[in-house]
């Protein structure tokens, strides 16, 4: 079984200006991963026409399967289409299930005012050298094309119209066309361990691991995944992956949040759901960004009651009931205002647990005696409550997921410790 | 004047298999835009001695400037170090600048109970061929390295590692080392109306276009961004832009939310700084995030008192006063309840404005009468209440990000109409 491989050619101008940020290319090399194709190179290219061509040549000479995203809009900066087009030696026509689906959209799911315009009609219009892939979410169609045993597949790179295409035809159309390995990773997240010292801790039995298996250390916030991965006979890939992993865990036990590939905020969620209670926050500095993160997982209404936000003092005293005593000679930012804003916001929501943050993010608003990136995070339940003082030293975005990080791993230790 | 191209490399097993997002393409091309240079390439590849080496190889004969990123870190599976060494003839030496900063870093920052270990003490081996950029963030020093006229420049993977290195060092060097075009970009934002439609809007315009200039559509939930950029000598650059700029303003004023490249929530932000007024968010569906974009903003605080994320009704009805009747008749997503929340979220923030939102975000949740993507809006003060019904069709984060625009659009045009 030879390993499949993948490239991933993303057009346009925007990309490369960096206005926007290319999330579609993660998506893709997961969810491939998954099904045993290897994506092993990745290019940006602009508007440009021998850029274009030239990366489909390049491409075409490294990979089994060339994906190609962007570049399909219905403006004038979209040359994609009529390049392919004459890549593939084929003339632009009219597809009429297109032509009928992009009229359905716009009359019934847009309800434009106004009538199909000749740049949307023309969307509709493919190379007579491709098959069409219906794009359900959209007006651009995917189109797949063939060339020396090499298949290629043009995708809008809108995201959500991407994935429908790919979940409704492209997995599909690889699985038939490929004889796929079999693939296989495990991953477990650790929290509040450097990547250095993980890797001192494992370093034996890194080194002992089998050829077939690969390590890779994903640092992200004060979180370090580690992800094993295996390629070839299912049985024994699996069975040497599980070998090396139990070992694994035993190894980084003081540190190990979860041995799957879970967030955070996925992981508090389980913890919530096994035992049928409640968390709420109550939020300074996050500005709402901790209950972002629980309410982004589907089903965390079973578990989240809500936020207070009290990004005004005011709010702290009357919705949160902290002592106006405590914000004048202490400060919002202190063990004492959280640990106030933990009983209030408990109070407010009748939770089990909830988790309090106050802070300074940055650029402004710091002192010598509490400087940009001083947080105080308390978690707890009516009876006990935990606080901690940290340090951040990063920008307003990176101090607020960070703090938010922390906030949740507390409650998930405190939840772990007194439940 | 020459133009002046990039490419960058990224390097790491991590990016291909999609466990992380490459943020820091996007900040390097619109750093480096400010600054005339154009990145027109962009390369991914893994941890594997060939690709990187035939990356080196490829990039440098298309770019003058090669930003390459990631494959520095301390662990067993990051090659790029020895590979540069031996790309660039060079041997593996002891930095002592970088050494005594990583022992700094360890004793004093990270404050590690344990001592210096070897892997670390490595990050301060550089080949003896490039010029050592100290990395103030962080402990593996960027390397800069000429070839043949080129200048290769290798950093951190970790965004804020890479951007200090370009800000202290890259930026002051690719300035004294080549003779930079002026660059120039123009950008206006447009909400609720389709790339198609506002193309056709200004298609008269973009055509008569003097070729100097180049047009891009940047459409973003709801939004458009309209960019236009030229290159050359400075006054009639700006000139050109100018005349352009005010002519699509005319055409597209019916639409636009702003001439600069703000975001939405920077835009509101400006509002009402400007009127020295304030706002809060009564929010059920979007879980706090409308608070967290608001409050992404530095100095936010001068105008967002707080939000009630009220996720159970049980905190609509008690926090916010919303009637048990309203829940029981026509439900927690109706405008009824959209309007109770707005003016209970007044009532307790105490702010000249608000908004709020109720809807089901998916994938679970829907009724016939209100599938998944169903939304109720409300803004407005307290003498008078807008509201609007939403029926989005995407998934559940992209559901809340949508949700959270339209809402944030809604109190804009509240605040333009009503102040």
């Amino acid at each position: 079984m030879n390993k499949i491989n993948a490239s991933i050619i993303t057009i346009g101008d925007e990309l490369l200006i960096g206005q926007v940020i290319d999330t579609n290319s993660a998506w893709i090399s997961q969810e491939l991963n998954k099904i045993g194709v290897w994506v092993n190179h990745r290019v940006a290219v602009g508007d440009v026409w021998s850029d274009i061509w030239q990366a489909l040549d390049e491409e075409s000479k490294i990979a089994d399967i060339i994906l190609i995203t962007g570049g399909l809009g219905p403006t004038a900066d979209d040359i994609t289409k009529p390049l392919l087009c004459e890549y593939f030696g084929g003339k632009l026509v009219m597809d009429e299930p297109t032509l009928e689906h992009v009229t359905y959209l716009f009359e019934h799911v847009f309800k434009r005012p106004m009538p199909l315009l000749e740049r949307n009609r023309k969307q509709a219009e493919v190379p007579d050298v491709c098959t069409v892939l219906k794009n359900a979410m959209g007006t651009a169609p995917g189109m797949l094309f063939e060339k020396n045993g090499k298949i290629f597949v043009s995708m809008p790179g809108v995201p959500n119209e991407m994935k429908t295409i790919m979940q409704d035809h492209v997995f599909g159309i690889i699985r038939e066309r490929f004889n796929l390995p079999y693939i296989s990773h495990r991953t477990l997240v650790t929290f509040g361990i450097g990547e250095s010292f993980l890797a001192e801790l494992i370093k034996d039995w890194e080194e002992a691991l089998s050829p077939n298996i690969k390590l890779a250390y994903l640092p992200n916030y004060g979180m370090v995944r580690l992800r094993l991965t295996a390629f070839g006979e299912k049985q024994k890939t699996d069975q040497d992956l599980d070998i090396a992993f139990s070992k694994l865990k035993v190894l980084v036990k003081d540190y190990m949040i979860v041995d799957e590939d879970l967030t955070m905020e996925q992981q508090i969620g389980r913890l919530l759901l096994e035992r049928k209670q409640t968390m709420s926050t109550a939020e300074s500095c996050t500005g709402g960004y901790i209950a972002h993160l629980i309410t982004s997982n589907s089903g965390s209404s079973a578990y989240f009651h809500g936020s207070i936000v009290s990004y005004d003092n005011r709010i702290k005293k009357e919705v949160l009931h902290v002592q106006q005593q405590t914000l004048e000679t202490v400060g919002a930012v202190s063990e004492e205002t959280v640990q106030q804003m933990l009983t209030g916001v408990l109070d407010v929501m009748k939770t089990d647990y909830a988790v309090a943050v106050s802070g300074i993010m940055g650029p402004d608003g710091g002192t010598p005696d509490k400087p940009v990136g001083t947080v105080w995070i308390a978690a707890g339940n009516k009876n006990k409550i935990q606080t901690k003082q940290f340090k951040f030293r990063y920008d307003r975005r990176k101090n607020i997921e960070i703090t938010a990080m922390n906030a949740v791993n507390m409650l998930r230790v405190f939840i772990l410790e007194n439940s």
